[in-house]
């Protein structure tokens, strides 16, 4: 059961490692009679090229790269990477690719990561997600001549396939649903403010408050985190006319709220609404349960998956779209006070 | 920045492609002096030997392999795993590995990606996990001859470096800590029944209670989903007699009983203590927050990395031990009603 070398078939059939290395390459040098036996013998061995070989004579390793660059305490608290992770393997696996995985705690990292996963053609292509302002990924990528797609922008991107994300109906829909409770001003507890999708949905909150008369929007900055998550929001409170509802960016930031309301001095929702931007698990374990998007990280990373296949194939992939999120309203947002 | 080839450089430096072979791979057949200016413009171009040639000229892959043998369901609700990877991937890339994912449905699945991926040369060796009964794992690597580093199991295992979990202690410690409350009647909602650490703890359980005069357990069998852990809850709760005190097998099931312990007709933790086995932010974030065996997925999964390390670079490494676990006291455990 020892993987057979092309020595260990030479040896059986008792020709020269060149004959075997030729017949098992399809390349002239070997006469018709002896590359049958050598292929019999072969196959009755186990033998099957490696990927090794495979890689060195067609370019191609039959793998994809994805880097989280997130710390392990919040990968170890978010599920949204692993939903993820199950998403492209389950597509990957199917077309016999299979997925390489680095973490990485900062972009020199993550940079040198792909440096060296393609100078040593261990990737055909990587997936990218979390877009940074002034995100220097995708010009090493195109320098590199990487295939690369992108989960999650605003917009196009020059020579990247990109799965848009519109977030301005979600948005709007969540201002719909507190402008209908009576909440009048709106705090907004962001994500990281190094990634584009923290500004881009700032923006899209003061559009879609801007839409709605006598509504106004107040941001705090946090990063993910429980801690970070509780801070901002004692910032939000301390105001003169504090909100009276809270959008968070993601889903431990909001949970951390909930759990830490007595200490913030609030009642949720009496005194304080809250909703997640990303539902999982533990939206749906606190209590009260948490007005969150739901949306299919499965279905969205099986998506980058094919339109990563399909560029490292053809060369070329169309952009796509996220699945849109639908607000799932819980116990968390309930009437205004005071309405 | 296009990865340079053997062609680009011999065109570079005006000499044949096997010249530069032969420069780069340290053979005879080039001058000292071409050889110098060969490897001068090699990496002036940045070229690097390729993971697929270093993997064909020392059988080496530089990659290490782990299949996750789990549903994408509890994938996606279960922290364990992503701290598993987290663990892994932080020791394997500081010694230049990768790591090189796969999710499986079945063991056959999973049996056949250890032999496409030791076929291939993908892998130089694999982590695996939750040690089933009669498991044929163990005995397939060791006929393939793939280094394999097992986490997790009761006792040594013939060719296989393991990671032995010594759980007697911390589930005396649980039954300790039950029996001060004045629990008799303990319950056990258990993991998959064809997972070795199962009924291991199972076992373990029945050797503790036996040493605590008037206490009994009582078994029922889960899957460490939420529904699993609701049905099973339902089953203790229906006998005649029915124990006061549950042990949960993961988090998942544990947090779903106190989800759930109204529709079950408990209070927890006034009618129904709850203990779960796995902490992690669901047990913490849930109200009563749920009493735990906190352990370091991290520090444990980093071990299994050098353990493997050191296989597959010597031929040979010791057992290990698994971080020992230690019981967090929450509110989901109380005195015993009638106490």
């Amino acid at each position: 059961m020892k993987r057979p070398t092309i020595i260990d078939i030479a040896r059986e059939v008792g020709v020269s490692k060149a004959a075997v290395s030729y017949a098992l390459n399809g390349r002239a040098g070997v006469s018709p009679q002896t590359r049958e036996r050598i292929l019999d013998v072969a196959t009755a061995m186990g033998w099957r090229a490696s990927s090794a070989a495979r890689a060195l004579s067609n370019d191609r390793a039959a793998n994809v790269g994805i880097v989280l660059a997130r710390s392990p305490e919040v990968l170890r608290t978010e599920p949204f990477f692993m939903q993820m992770l199950a998403g492209l393997e389950q597509t990957l696996s199917a077309d016999g690719f299979s997925l390489q995985l680095a973490l990485a705690a900062d972009t020199g990292t993550e940079l040198d990561t792909y440096r060296r996963w393609w100078a040593e053609r261990r990737v055909d292509g990587v997936v990218l997600t979390d877009l940074r302002i002034s995100d220097p990924r995708p010009e090493l990528l195109r320098e590199l001549g990487t295939p690369a797609v992108f989960f999650g922008t605003a917009g196009p991107m020059p020579g990247v396939p990109v799965l848009r994300a519109d977030e301005d109906e979600a948005i709007r829909s969540a201002i719909t649903h507190l402008a209908e409770l009576g909440h009048r001003r709106i705090g907004h507890v962001q994500g990281p403010p190094d990634l584009q999708h923290t500004v881009r949905r700032a923006d899209a909150l003061r559009r879609a408050v801007g839409e709605a008369p006598g509504l106004s929007v107040h941001h705090a900055p946090g990063d993910y985190t429980e801690e970070g998550g509780v801070r901002a929001t004692r910032r939000l409170l301390s105001a003169p006319n504090p909100p009276t509802a809270v959008i968070y960016d993601n889903d431990v930031m909001a949970v951390a709220a909930v759990v830490h309301a007595e200490e913030l001095g609030v009642r949720v929702p009496a005194d304080l609404s809250v909703l997640a931007w990303d539902d999982s698990m533990l939206c749906q374990v606190v209590r009260p349960a948490i007005t969150a998007f739901a949306h299919s990280v499965v279905v969205d990373s099986a998506t980058a998956a094919r339109m990563l296949l399909e560029l490292i194939e053809t060369g070329s992939a169309d952009d796509g779209e996220l699945s849109p999120r639908t607000l799932v309203p819980r116990g968390s947002t309930a009437t205004a006070p005071g309405n």
